[in-house]
């Protein structure tokens, strides 16, 4: 027998103050599953054309998946979905960390927050109750800083935090929310839209818990789960030992390690960067993981300079380190401290330093242009941490860093620089190395990002299985299998890390086990595909043509020149005509109605 | 009339906790005015053979000049002196702050150690009342815990602490003394032996004020004195706005700046590590003065890496700058950081970490030899911060460090690559573009030094008056007039920087108007040069020999290959014989009898 789903949401009107609880249909539950899946169904309800997202029209949701809060390993995940004010399109931005737990104790599943408060203000959700309070004395502070003021003063006993840094106060285009000091919902300028409705921070406190309607069932499901992931040799070893930086030399040695802005594939100094020497320099002290993970990847660090934090994760990384040629692992860990403290998306703030180095080279930008920072050569280790604060705070250059890679190359008359899609900038992988992820790249719904199918699994580590990396006959489908299963993973509240140990019939064991819902294995990808398409038509409401289902010119047209990769390119033709067919779209890019039907959109 | 002089000294035993307070002379007094001169009168009266410096026979001193606490302009120094662990001969390291003019408050001119504590102790100097405090729980922490510490639990109101950090504890053979936090007696490893001692900090609080003999007639001199330093371009306008740091391009636009190691004279990252640059890139914070300073050239700073503190200084920028061939002003002020916090000279950390820049490009030192440390190139932000750290704790290739260049290379088999003087490393100014500064480093009786003879001022900056830096000729004349003032500035108890702006009459005038003794100007410089024979004949008691009054062969060989001193060696040859007879010493550079005689030694 199937059991009824019944998730709550609470809305806030910050232009009004008025608050609003309700429950989302068994129906939409069972269509959309939860977290990414049920946030972009809201955020299509209630966005019905384009909108500019600084204006109050913007929705900003806080969502939990079904499994967050549960004993499922890595059932701790939230995410926060916006129209992007990086890309205009749909954004939603996975964290881990406490908070996304402690929000499901609320009893809540979804925050909804409209409107625009007229002066700063922070949320305090304990259980039922629900207050705004003023939060004049928090602006201008770090997160840090913010998070423990309000652990210290907000009245409750160990409450979890979510706030904007800085960045997302000056409105920095890809300024994020963090949440425990350390964890991030990362990319497309989430915290920069929290920051325009002059929202602070979220305070929960909850004391409910959700109960697998078979729990004894589920426990032992969950026991076998962590088995896996515990023998695994990535999630039982290698994320573990080195953590996400175990990618460095694999990445680099394939010859798809994008450097000093997607110049060449492989990066002279990934030795002295990579997570191999975060471990010898002894710059890590200890692992640490997110709610309900065996797998611990996170990196407790501290410097010679004595400056203590997390990370950098390899994208992190990788961004201030090989996309800038920078190879001191200090000043790369320090930029990526200050990415925390002041709320910054890493990957973004790295690749638009980078691409500001190869403008400031190639001549675009002048000296004069640098209202006296450093001048931002490739490899200047002073120029990612002054220009991480600087663009913080949109001082001097900082200002046009702010805005990200691609306006800020259109504005010095060299956009073709931009190492982004659809305004996104790329993360670590060279996709003319890698032929599926390229293709992922350029379809992925929310602009240039690894994590909305990651081919680097089967294209260079070999899981489930190896693929050759420069086919591209039959990667578009599966790249449409790993989208699919990626949002479910998402929209279910876990970590999509557990995907290197399990495959779809684990999470397909645990979502019916946990909800009693009764997923057939088709039922489940049918969501993922759901999901996908619903963002897709999102999209396109708000503007997005076939025209932009691309990557930068650069790597279409320029062939690598060194590296196992040389001369290869990304070959994006022979790949998007049969993803769109695959997809049940026509030569647009447009869902045709049969595919909307089938999923009953 | 003659007043007479009462000098007052503290002398401590470690070893049985003895405690004694004696008068200096006036005859002593009079014949080595204060400070560096009784200092060194000291020393030599008790240290009669060659001996260990880090042995219980090594004194300690601290020493205050008579003008330090008074109203004079800087009058605020006091000098630490032992037998230097890094050349075996005389250290006196000077410094500023408040320590030294809150020593003479106590009633005491002088503290002597000796011996050597049991366990780590502290000492408390509140007026008359002297106590000798467990440390145990200090021992450890670096000097601003330390200070910290002190300051919240010496039960005395705003007492001032002197401290060494680990790498005193750990016998750096280049580990300084800090006190009020940032203030350093810098150079020669005092810290090491007070390390060596177990003497972790001095805590001072007195309440006596010692006046001028004539102490109407002393203020009017005073105020004439600030207003000469006010209106002097160097002392009222260069050194306030950017500190000592103005030296940079000054230095660097000479040809005389020494790069990787000395291999050349102009570095082409100048302008970025400049103290232009610090004021421009925002890093400056404001300007902060010792005790009774007009100037105020300290440099109270803020890196984008939230890190705060003072300085670099220019010595401190260029030696983990040019020295090391690295242009992030960011890294190097978080070494120059990390020096105040562990207690480190750094003019010495960054010549040895330059040093071994050049021993591992030349192959001298493997990469085996690095123990996972990052690589030592020329250039490398991160090795700078890094081995700062790994040599104060003498972790890995930081252990070899540790003992200062010249022993370093010669465990690596290239003792030609320490560029130092007397086994301590060269400053910031390259002698082949300075043969007057050439003589005065050859000669300095604590080894490579600037401030025994300050040359730059005449023979670049044109203080008092432009010499041609080229010739050689009477230049030993002008090197012994400087030294032997010099040892009269330091004996009184201010600030060398006062001589950009006074000249010797206006610190007789100081010195008379204070404490009524009534010296001619002869009188003066003879004390001065009394003070400098005494340092020889005390060295040559420890071992010197002429052999040793010399440079690196570099500097004597190889000439400058670019800038505007290009083709330039050091003509040491060419000054040395006749510096040894202006200074009435033979041939060997031992004082003649006549000349002991004329000096009373």
């Amino acid at each position: 027998m199937e059991e009824k789903m019944y998730q709550k949401i609470l809305k806030i009107d910050l232009s009004t103050g008025k608050i609003e609880k309700e429950q989302i249909s068994h129906e939409i539950s069972k269509n959309f599953i939860g977290g990414r899946g049920i946030g972009t169904y809201l955020i299509n309800s209630m966005v019905n054309k384009k909108i500019s997202p600084f204006s109050e029209e913007n929705p900003l949701i806080f969502a939990t998946g079904p499994l967050t809060g549960s004993a499922a390993p890595t059932g701790g995940r939230y995410m926060v979905l916006c129209i992007s004010p990086l890309t205009n399109f749909i954004a939603c931005s996975n964290s881990g960390g406490m908070f996304g737990a402690e929000l499901k104790k609320t009893g809540f599943d979804y925050l909804c927050f409209t409107g625009k408060a007229k002066r700063p203000v922070y949320v305090v959700i304990n259980n039922e109750k629900v207050e705004i309070k003023d939060a004049q004395d928090l602006w201008g502070k770090d997160t840090h800083e913010t998070t423990d003021f309000l652990l210290e003063n907000s009245g409750l006993k160990n409450p979890r935090v979510a706030c904007i840094g800085p960045a997302g106060e000056n409105l920095v285009r890809f300024a994020c929310v963090i949440n425990d000091k350390h964890r991030a919902a990362g990319r497309s300028g989430v915290g920069a839209v929290m920051g325009s409705k002059n929202l602070k921070a979220i305070v929960v406190k909850g004391s409910k818990r959700d109960y697998a309607r078979n729990q004894e069932r589920f426990i032992e499901t969950v026991k076998a789960k962590v088995e896996k992931l515990n023998s695994h040799p990535v999630t039982g070893e290698a994320l573990p030992k080195l953590g996400t930086k175990v990618l460095d030399n694999i990445i680099n040695e394939h010859g798809a390690y994008p450097t000093r802005n997607f110049q060449t594939g492989i990066f002279e100094g990934t030795e002295e960067i990579s997570g191999e020497a975060l471990v010898e320099k002894k710059y890590l002290k200890k692992n640490k993981g997110c709610y309900g993970c065996p797998i611990k990847c996170g990196r407790v660090t501290e410097l010679p300079t004595k400056n203590r934090g997390e990370g950098p994760e390899y994208e992190s990384g990788w961004a201030f380190g090989a996309a800038t040629g920078v190879r001191d692992l200090i000043a790369i860990t320090e930029a990526n401290y200050l990415c925390n403290l002041y709320g910054l998306d890493t990957i973004s703030t790295g690749v638009t330093i980078a691409c500001a180095m190869e403008l400031y080279e190639k001549g675009f930008i002048k000296k004069s242009d640098l209202n006296s920072g450093p001048s931002p050569n490739f490899g200047s280790s002073e120029s990612i941490v002054y220009y991480t604060r600087a663009l913080s705070f949109r001082e001097g250059l900082g200002d046009k860093l702010a805005e990200g890679s691609l306006r800020l190359s259109r504005e010095f008359g060299a956009p073709e620089l931009s190492m982004s899609v659809k305004g996104q900038e790329l993360p670590a992988y060279d996709p003319r190395g890698v032929q599926g992820q390229a293709l992922a790249y350029a379809t992925s719904n929310r602009g240039g990002c690894h994590v909305r199918a990651y081919l680097i699994a089967p294209e260079v580590l070999g899981i489930p299985e190896k693929l050759d990396p420069q086919e591209t006959k039959n990667k578009a489908n599966w790249v449409k299998i790993f989208q699919d299963l990626t949002a479910v993973i998402d929209s279910m509240g876990l970590c999509l890390f557990t995907s290197f140990a399990l495959g779809a019939e684990d999470y397909l064991e645990l979502l019916n086990d946990f909800i009693g819902c009764n997923y057939s294995m088709d039922e489940m990808f049918k969501c993922g595909e759901r999901i996908w398409n619903l963002e897709r038509l999102l999209n396109m409401k708000l503007g997005l043509t076939k025209e932009m289902d691309t990557l930068p010119e650069r790597l279409l047209k320029d062939a690598l020149s060194e590296g196992n990769q040389k001369g290869n390119v990304a070959r994006l033709d022979e790949m998007l005509p049969e993803y769109y067919e695959i997809r049940g779209w026509d030569e647009n890019g447009t869902p045709k109605s049969e595919k909307l039907k089938e999923l009953g959109l």
